[in-house]
């Protein structure tokens, strides 16, 4: 089988096929440019409607963008042909709240009780901050965006609860206006931020050490701009202690047919 | 003559003939709530071609909402039966770009070749931001806002030319993200903030002691968040030297029949 190489041009469905067939196993910052990503979380349909109430209640962290029928791993909002048991490069596997392993396909997992919850993905905000000159330091610097929990306390539905984790973007002053300003029209990618300046002020000690991804690089005259952040259920999941649930893995994002400009206002 | 006293609850055209008639010396802030108050800038014909085309090229600091026929009092668009000569209760008289005077009524200086040019005013974003439970800290503790010099140039234009003045409003960064998105939407008010976080980058070396206006009143947790202020024009008049030139005199504004809701998008 020939070397596969996805890149911003590849097409979604080229995509989802290379990460079907498993020649694509690389997270997917960057792939097929223009179009969302999505994060991905799977439950039994007995957790399905407290989740769905936790993320109406919740919608900066969990902003839905499609849930499935019972037992149905076809997200028919996002997209043509799209089977989440395959169509993702890696999977966080959660058993009675504990991350216990990470695949490339989940179909041997399947249930026929299983709900699928696509949430906003910050890829897609990104773009537009990028098309508008804004700075995403990460982005350029090739690593992972910080991500760090928060004291600020989610509003919790059933047994769903927590607190929210936020994705930071450094940039200067007049960048994190234009940011606001860009992201306040995009609410079903997580919208305006919800901070920015003191990290202390939202229980973050250390802007340093991330509890998720890269390090930040921090230059002079940088504001700290701080965006809810779609890590936020996978950590309310673990506090409800299923037996199983499956999420993506952090940047492995299931790749939709949907462009991103369908994600703004207007 | 009965004590008279305008309030929140007075017209635009009762506050208008109470000014007029002497009875009210006193400034805007709070009168006519619900309609916009406007900053006057007062040019004789030969300049106002390079005034305008300043304004044009600095919207943020100078949002034009009127500019009078040469030699008319009267800012047609801004309300009925206005005449600038009377109708704010405080004028700046500069001679040769020297603040040489205040008076409450130029009609013995008004020259035939007289243009007049009335500017956004922040009162009516501020009265926004109330609406929508965003602290605005000056009026709250009956304070004038303070106002500093920064080191933003703004664009020339003919003779006149200078550095952005701006105002400062403390809140919190929640309030500080609600505020952009409020005055976003509302560019002929003075639009968005040009910055916020460190004073120092914008060349303010002492928050405590702004260059116009009260001292602020800062609070823990507060972000310091900068609009772009009416008071800039006045500064780039004296680099003019014009032999007269008038403006009004800061917090005594002209009272408009226009609704502060007619100077938001949408």
């Amino acid at each position: 089988m020939p070397q596969t190489l996805l890149s911003a041009a590849s097409s979604p469905r080229e995509a989802r096929e290379q990460i079907r067939s498993g020649q694509w196993a690389s997270h997917t910052s960057g792939i097929a440019a223009g179009f969302a990503q999505t994060n991905l979380i799977i439950l039994p349909a007995e957790a399905a409607s407290e989740f769905l109430q936790f993320c109406q209640a919740n919608p900066k962290a969990c902003p839905l963008l499609d849930v499935t029928a019972v037992g149905s791993p076809a997200p028919t909002g996002l997209g043509e042909n799209i089977d989440l048991r395959h169509d993702l490069p890696a999977y966080h596997i959660y058993r009675h709240g504990v991350l216990e392993e990470t695949r490339a396909d989940i179909a041997a997992l399947w249930q026929d009780d299983f709900v699928a919850f696509s949430i906003g993905c910050s890829f897609s905000f990104e773009e537009a901050l990028l098309n508008e000159g804004v700075e995403v330091r990460h982005a350029r610097l090739k690593r992972n965006v910080p991500m760090y929990r928060t004291n600020i306390p989610l509003i919790s539905a059933g047994r769903f609860y927590g607190n929210l984790v936020v994705s930071l973007r450094p940039m200067s002053a007049a960048h994190a206006i234009r940011a606001i300003q860009i992201t306040t029209d995009m609410p079903r990618v997580h919208g305006a931020p919800v901070h920015l300046g003191d990290p202390a002020l939202i229980g973050i000690s250390d802007i340093n050490t991330p509890d998720f991804g890269d390090a930040p690089t921090l230059e002079t005259g940088d504001l700290p701009v701080f965006w809810a952040c779609g890590v936020t259920p996978q950590l309310a999941l673990e506090n409800v202690r299923l037996p199983l649930a499956i999420a993506h893995s952090p940047g492995h994002m299931l790749i939709t047919d949907i462009p991103n400009h369908r994600l703004k206002y207007g």
